[in-house]
């Protein structure tokens, strides 16, 4: 490893929410992950023990806040606080997919605005930086008063597709937020733009109406988000395409979440590929055959070594 | 009501950890709960949205501690939040139960204090004040940097016992961190006092040995503690105080935690009674035959009413 | 007015940035502005001195952020500082247009975060609560954290377009980043939906293609958007939509800052209708014959109204 | 010296409060003792003047809170502002015994938690780390957000009394507030365990009862607490032990206060020894003929020399 | 008393710095000091307790940071935590003389700027505002993040002199640092000004020459500060100006800290008449014949009473 | 250059408000200054993008507050966000001279403290440090809780007047604010020291009267301050000296703002010399033949050297 600064060695710590992405981390970088006790109590009281000291180390806690989220949000802070506590030189959490960033604003009048609330939470449990991987609105970087490093998947996705030579493509949105990534994504694979847009029914606040805008007929859609939930705009998006004269269809999104019946349902469907990434853990039981998961692993590492060395991330991603 | 100064009217909002207390306090003091949507999405995220505007008003949200745990903290601070956001003229934060209060300190190097941190983590989501019972610590106030009112169970229960005119009685304690309460219990009953002494035998962490310090044969005990979990403690000083001559046995403690399979367990030991209050809902099928329940509804309600109106809340206690 | 709580009377301050807004408002409420002397030193230092004390009062400073930008933004924090330091009762601090709301993320590295930032300086130079509209993006209202209340021109546009009662109309935006506030536009007149995409030419930066995604042949269309700028982005949408087939071209959006040659610009295209608001003052030259202007005036009066006296500021809004 | 990582030389400071344990550490680390003037000004003002610059030095300022108590806490709070301002690389403050420790909850209304305050202050004035040894209740540390080390005199005083081979010996305390670490004073001496037991008589708040509780009759009682202030609860305690048939006594404690007349009180008692440490100065005149003073300068310097090296402080304790 | 708003009633506590004063300010606002009890322990530690509650309440805090100076600064900030915790409405801390306010900047390198501590311990601590008296510089003011009234015993010393129509006049300071506001004294009595120069000889740090600046020859010199401490400067400055041929000399300064041997040495001197105020309790030995002492309650009283009732306090200067 | 500690290499970047002097720090320093771009969107708003990482870094910002004072503050302070978003080391912002600095203190009712909040300003925008040069009054570093150094220029300025060796001199001063630096400034010069008081009129608040105090006939004046802004003051004290027949007369001060017509006014009166310093840029047209121009940049390269390799900045100055 390059010279270092300031702080001791790297230490790794892997929360219970994406081990597996930790393990590959840690393997990158030829750093164990360090060893600690993680116990619950019977009233459910997480308590954690530190194996060894990391006094004056640089220490990074990976910890992805997918199901149980509450728990694993919970454990990433009292980790946080034990890390503090015990003088850690610095302390950066890695948070792949970050939790309640949908609640990032009052778009309504009585509602909590919940991202911020949890960055607040991650900066008075101690830590000093953050990392983590496309956040639901980019804005949310603004709601930490420490600095991070934001990254993207986009690079991992939009390449893969480069790669694939797509002919007769078109990039299509079914959230109107994420129209302007969309357009970049589109940028990037040379080829047009569509959106489907759904619309409230007057009068029936459950029904919907979904239209196709820009041109699909004929064409290969790669039907792109930030992540998939429960999968119910997508299929709908993707039946819509369909009607609408749309050939093959690919899907393509940084976080699987990919609650039931999600998997179940976009297997119902007539998809060419499904490709993501692992910044959540995707049990064997969601992984279709037509599915294609991109592993961020090594740009996490490569970014954990660099911020521990000063060198720039922005250099990694050419910027 | 009394003279209001400075806030707008009580408003009481509900968190899903102690429901039926929270509509004893609403019936005590005759305001309604106030209305809210609480949704979990499938991501497992929640969200909340207030029916009503609370600019300007003192509200009072009441979120007990019990599992699920982490749920229930995190819909405590997400409230807090959203209340905070519409403007509310004063959030006084009702936890009658505190999670994570035995993590109190580093009694041994590398573990967190996650007590202080659910305690950082309530002022920063907006709190302007707490209400809670019978910290496991008194010092735990001194985790906040908000005041608040930290108010005990101990009347409720030890005038229930001195009502019971017990002949012949010493008051013991199963833990000896409870020694100078289990003192004040004794005190008040004007009765002797005993210990149940618990020490890890010398070359094997997991067996222990048991002793009583103090005279108890013949006499009618009450075990006194401030939460009882999974009972196992409770139910070894059972046996060695019967072994060591005890006669009727009653116990007495603020939390119901009853963990599985406390439950059970203390049904089948030759307890007289167990003396205990609603701080945490108790369902049906934990209610002993054998169990008194005794409410703190009215005191929390009471209390609430005294800090709207700006009134002394020692006077309640004679102090 | 109706009933106080907490606070004195209402006080009202007028930041040199939008003074007309600023009587009317005071008009509306029946209340005069507050004098006080601004000086600015030879050394473009500003000094200010209320003529009167605020001590205990509900003061709200209406101040907003168009040139000489930096002026006004010191201009209002020294206020608040001001009032701060004279004991007000309550300070909000009311920016009908907020400066650097585009610098509110980091979508490349090496970028600050402006928008934040001066949230953090209102919150530090004393205010505690503010008020703006239609900020540029929603999570801003996470950068700070104070509570605030974060109206929009919404309703005032979108009921104007209403009562017109377009025939064979199309909602079309020019930034992609607007395309779900435009589909609201559009689901609000019952009319479809279009999108102008502007692209970098790959190879030369400089240059750019623009495509009209979506159907607005034969169509009267209304380009809508936040605010307008130097007009470049409009001028091209205005362009390449007649070169599409549109009929009559309407322009829809909240802060006119209109920076020269925006107004010139306008006036040369065959654009029906300008519609917009005051929430900066536009000066006489840049009025067009086409522009309509509508008042924010009295719904920031009415939610003033609202604030101080601790009603719902929602309600307002039918939420 | 180790390797050092982040900041300069250890630099020590030794506040007027314990010059001797200062000299002690100092001469453990072979680090001089940094010289800096201390002047009283008439008004009793003090102002302190470094006589060489700690910029990015690592520092350690140590000084106990002994009589004159307040005089003691201000020297070391003027200290601490001024090392920060000089920029000093980190500042650690050590303060071997805490006063107003035991201002720790409000176990009444209306009343301080002072040693919070204390807490707040030390880092207000710019602390970046605290050590000290045998807080009164060890949840203060969770009084401080910057971390520490909290050390304990505990093995120095067992190892002592382990080394005796007492015979026929039972471990006891005189605060019941004590009772769970006389517990642990007991299992490493491998002992049983008895209490002094003070109560209030009713009716007569000035008057109280003494009892033992547990067996001591023809015992070697070995007396434990944290602290002796002035003696009169060890007095009354050595009285009742002797009534209830107890041998040899012995005194165990960390912090020496010893105000008049304690050492007077307990010269005229049958005390076999009296075991201590030198967190406080004690002067020649309190110090008995039966008074054993084991010194907590190594620990200390060990703690300092591995804080400064980025070195586990817990393996120090085999923990 | 006026109309109150947001807080309830006064209430007034009184430290042990100044028990005179407050008296007088009680009388004043015909409002009874509060009383509560104040325990200093045999180690030194002090503790309050209230006797009543203060929930909601305005309250006020006087105490002057006179000798036993670090006795009345703890205390002062121990009762505001008390009055914190006890959930006072409002907490202003009103100290007439400020101690360490001549800490308050690096006028040489590794200093302390001790003022500055002083501040942000007292807001820390609880406190919401602060009111003072005549503070070294103005610029502590900017100390303080939390409002405050620095008041000045400007006028009530000026117009004593105004009111004494001493002819051929002129004021004189013997501080430079004092020179501007020296100059406002002379200005108000409209007569000249003049200024004791006092420089430490070259090569010889003890020793230093005095020169008079201006004419002085056959006046009658006004000697004004704002504090005599042991009254070197003071006589010194007496003398040279008797040397220049001054006529009578009057001693006029707001804060008599008068360390011994101040008084004694005044004494010793040909002084007409020496005029200050009661900011710090003068005991009898110290009150010498040619002293006048005009007292700053009622000017405090009417403060708080403004403060109170939210209105404006420059007017009570007619500013 | 010397051992680093802690941070890596220093970073130098350049303000628009002095690029010139930023450059002589950078010769010699022999570091380059950093480059990034500066853009001014048409709305005024400052965009900046670094062209390289600073992480970890230990970054200087050179930003002096002349003209335009709003833009060059709020561009430091983008700036400084930046750097810190980019996670450097340590971020120090070096502004020679600050604007604001004159509103330090109330010194009349309901007016601002405006530097304090420029203090807090810099703070919240993330700098760790800053350095500046004579601030019009020490107290501000008080307002400041981040460490700094400010240095001052009367080392260079009174050796320049020292190695003159003038004959028959007093030193002078136009402001009775700066008396007491102006007897430093005559004892180091060792010559004697006279005052130019102006007085408002009594019931003329435009008029005001001149006078010298202390004796100027026939001797050479050094007229000293800390800035000259309009030169107002400065002319009017060349007048009244030169009445009161003053020889020679040289000017001194450090920060040349020197606002139109300044320049001007300084030429047509009879002054020997204007000494002063490059704190602010001087353009050409304002450079007067007698005035000479000492450059404060080593000063500050050496002081940001001993700054990043942590030695002492005070025995630069043999103190």
């Amino acid at each position: 490893m390059g010279e270092l600064f300031g702080y001791g060695d790297i230490k790794l710590y892997a929360g219970s929410g994406c081990l597996e992405l930790a393990e590959q981390i840690s393997n990158y970088l030829d750093v164990p992950l360090s060893s600690y006790d993680l116990v619950e109590f019977p009233n459910e009281n997480l308590f954690v023990r530190l194996h060894g000291s990391v006094r004056g180390q640089d220490v990074y806690l990976i910890q992805s806040h997918g199901p149980p989220v509450h728990r694993n949000i919970m454990e990433m802070l009292i980790m946080t606080d034990c890390l503090y506590r015990d003088s850690a030189g610095r302390i950066t959490v890695v948070f792949p997919y970050m939790a309640y960033a949908r609640s990032d604003k009052k778009d309504q009048p009585r509602v909590p605005i919940t991202a911020r609330m949890v960055a607040d939470m991650i900066e008075v449990a101690g830590a000093d930086r953050y990392m983590t991987i496309d956040l639901h609105a980019g804005q949310i970087q603004g709601f930490f008063s420490i600095p991070g490093d934001v990254l993207t998947a986009f690079h991992i996705l939009s390449d893969y597709f480069v790669n694939k030579r797509l002919r007769n493509a078109v990039v299509a949105t079914a959230d109107l937020g994420f129209a302007k990534k969309g357009r970049n994504f589109a940028a990037t694979l040379n080829v047009p733009l569509a959106f489907v847009e759904k619309r409230r029914d007057i009068g029936n606040t459950r029904a919907h109406a979904t239209t196709v805008i820009g041109d699909v007929k004929g064409k290969n859609v790669v039907l792109v988000d930030d992540e998939v939930l429960t999968g119910g705009s997508m299929c709908e998006a993707v039946e819509i395409l369909k009607e609408n004269g749309a050939e093959d269809i690919y899907l393509s999104f940084t976080h699987p979440l990919l609650v039931p019946p999600a998997a179940e349902e976009l297997a119902k469907l007539p998809i060419k590929e499904i490709v993501t990434t692992n910044t959540l853990p995707i049990p064997k039981e969601k992984r279709l055959p037509n599915m294609t998961i991109l592993s961020v692993a090594d740009m996490l590492a490569e970014v954990i070594l660099r911020a521990h060395e000063g060198r720039s991330v922005g250099e990694l991603f050419n910027e």
